[in-house]
């Protein structure tokens, strides 16, 4: 039991009991697991919280946190863990709800384009259950996700400049509200006018609204036809240059990713591709033969008036997930370019027309910097994410980061952007929430003490102090 | 004044003293003017405010909502008056926010995209100014609605099998709280992570949880080619049956309607057209001109299985542009059907899956009453319209048509749909917030208590009494 939790450190036995008389061998208080549960994949501090519950429904998840809630302890969800913003870190301690356990597919409903999961399926299984449907679930982060931490997050990644965010891929969720209370948030119908969107609210609320313990997703038929295209550049800015021609010309490309020099290095390295080692863009086209035979030959044209240096296509369903692999994985090979270090993944997305500028003069900040920053981007959303290869015992590393970092969120925000386009506040990004939004932090600071009078639901997320 | 508004009835001088002082002959107590702001388009019972003010600022609105609220009188904002559930009546009387003069079009940003404009802007109006871009706003309800009234009410059209509703078309919003304060509700980015989702809150919250003044939204460009098809069917099983394999098929079409028998014969009659009077579907395809081939002949394909009578396609401007003008003319065609009569429109919307038994069921209710009713629908979304041609004054019709009405509202919450795709809740549809919600009405209660704790804003609206 850690020590710095005054608020909880005397009920906390007796709602030790309870919850083991609950859940039995399925709570948990060793160290090793609660560290576990206290941190994500960036930068951040891990904050252990003081017990993990691994909870398998709805029904044990609302009785939780009505334990904790009568013992006034907070409640911290969790579901992969691979969160960036330190989401997950127990601030002021409390119990932590494992959902990866509860990894039902409830229904899979073929003829209405939908399905309905436990928060803990990840996208990669509900992919492979989907197989044999002709559909598939296109959101797809970098990490093994879990869909209810997607939605809680409201994730994105490669596939969202033609499919969406998890904002627009999710019609319902079952959330346990901070009494215990177990709600629906919408239904299946593809639009409603009846009243609130509380789908929208939940989505993105990062925990701190509700637990989210069932995710009802739009599914997709799978493409006639894919392919692939690599594309290289001579700089950065011809890169993107082409990028937003392509988005405002409305070629319906499924993936626009920028890698820069660099981080193709580290792909190159990490992931045994042969790429050019040069500013580069992967595409991927998807339709019938006929519309991605017309897209490809479009983006060529596009691409090569902004002087690119090459463009290969493939079309082979080998070539085309080695190459998305190879992009999942970047965290991974950035991590690789320094063995001990970790990866300040930060993101900021900004109008299309920004884009350019937004890069380049960011491009200029990471040139001064004494580390490896890789840039990378799902740039058809105006999305892009600079991984910062630091080592966090260094402080004058660590400060140099925090400088970036700022400059850079700052720089979106002043072009009409946004401090994070899909990693999310968490605790990391708290420090912008006013620069972005200005007054309607108050209404968001409403909706939560409404929602959570007693501020038990993962504290220290998303709202700055009042 | 009225005299039944014991609430406000001595604040009320004082207060139109200072809104008269602010906005001089835009301040109206005339009764026919008034009477013009207590109604919609549909059946309600018009319930006039005791005054109201014509806005020409978001500063101006503020003002006038802080007055508002330090008297306690209720604030009903109002764009065109096209609603259809009684959402501007004043259910208690108070102050009418009229912000049609609200006009102008802020900024628009082809190369990103987007616009913003003042709440008052019509869609007729912002297309019309859009034309030299070669972009537009796809979002089309029937009427000349204002953007502000459509973002409030989360409205949706025809298009919206393609482009989707107001949810996924808004980037942000300018909004006049309950207290006076304004806020922005996001950004121009495409997507962000970036705290709780307020657009989307504000998005369908009808007036309830404040005021929109500005509106930001997504344009696209205007499809290279564009063909409309008509399609007659034998019975409207064999319609529906149809749409719903296109649909699971993932055919593009960027409108599909339906319209039965009866209206066809509405709208021959209202519009001068000659179409054959039985089940029909208006289909439009865009897009390249090879897609739109591809399209228009996979669905061809598929209505001939599903026993199709003809199918005729047509792609000049002139016959489109009367197909659809058709089209948004159905609801005063059935007006037409009966001088003197009001119409009754209800929409709910299912699962595609639901669709063909929702209708046919819903078909055989229609067929037992004794008034016109007239079925048209956004099939492509699962979504259709009841058009109950009535008369407000005939006590036995009017029952009749709420039993019918309840009936079709029933069998779609059953179906796992919703009592209403894009009409809204207003006053006519608080009945199913239960039925359809269940617990998650008191979220939104909370949320409404939170944002409006005088529950001055659009009172009597979305929420059932507690």
């Amino acid at each position: 039991m850690s020590t710095h939790h005054a608020l909880q450190t005397s009920p906390m036995p007796t709602l030790l009991d309870a919850l083991r008389e609950l859940l039995g061998e399925r709570l948990s208080t060793s160290r090793t697991e609660c560290e576990q549960h206290g941190r994500g994949e960036s930068y951040h501090q891990t904050l252990p919280p003081d017990a993990v519950c691994y909870a398998e429904s709805t029904a044990e998840v609302a009785t939780i946190v009505k334990l904790c809630a009568a013992q006034r302890v907070p409640i911290i969800a969790f579901g992969a863990g691979t969160s960036l913003e330190g989401h997950v870190g127990a601030a002021i301690g409390g119990v932590c709800i494992d959902l990866s356990r509860m990894q039902r597919i409830i229904d899979v409903r073929p003829d209405d384009l939908d399905v309905t999961v436990e928060a803990g399926v990840t996208r990669m299984q509900l992919n492979a259950e989907l197989r044999t449907t002709g559909l598939f679930f296109p959101v797809d982060p970098g990490g093994e996700s879990t869909l209810g931490g997607m939605a809680a997050t409201r994730a994105s990644g490669t596939n969202a400049v033609r499919y969406g965010t998890m904002r627009e891929n999710v019609l319902n969720l079952t959330v346990v509200l901070a009494d215990g209370q177990v709600i629906k948030t919408g239904g299946r119908a593809r639009k409603s006018a009846a009243g609130y969107d509380l789908t929208r609210l939940f989505v993105g609320s990062e925990g701190t609204l509700g637990i989210i313990t069932e995710v009802t997703l739009r599914l997709y038929g799978i493409p006639e036809t894919t392919c692939v295209a690599v594309c290289t550049f001579p700089t950065i800015a011809s890169a993107v240059s082409s990028v937003v021609s392509i988005i405002q010309y409305g070629i319906p490309a499924s993936r626009v990713e920028l890698l820069d020099a660099r981080t193709v290095q580290a792909v190159n390295r990490f992931s045994q591709m042969r790429l050019t080692e040069t500013p580069t863009l992967f595409f991927e086209f998807a339709g019938s033969p006929a519309s991605v035979a017309e897209q490809v030959e479009l983006t060529q044209e596009i691409v090569e008036s902004n002087g690119a240096l090459g463009f290969q296509t493939a079309a082979d369903a080998d070539a085309r997930s080695a190459l998305w692999r190879a992009r999942h994985n970047v965290h991974y090979a950035m991590q690789s370019m320094r063995p001990n270090a970790r990866i300040w993944s930060t993101d900021v997305c900004v109008p299309i027309s920004a884009l350019t500028q937004c890069i380049a003069e960011t491009a200029e900040d990471v040139a001064k910097v004494s580390f490896f920053v890789g840039v990378v981007g799902h740039v058809g959303d105006g999305n892009f994410h600079l991984g910062l290869v630091v080592d966090p015992d260094n402080e004058a590393e660590m400060a140099e980061a925090e400088a970036l970092n700022e400059r850079v969120v700052e720089r979106a925000i002043a072009l009409d952007g946004t401090c994070t386009g899909e990693h999310g506040i968490g605790s990391g990004k708290i420090k912008y929430m006013a620069l972005e939004h200005g007054a309607a932090v108050g209404v968001m600071r409403l909706i939560k003490q409404a929602l959570d009078p007693l501020g038990l639901m993962n504290p220290g997320k998303i709202l700055p102090e009042a």
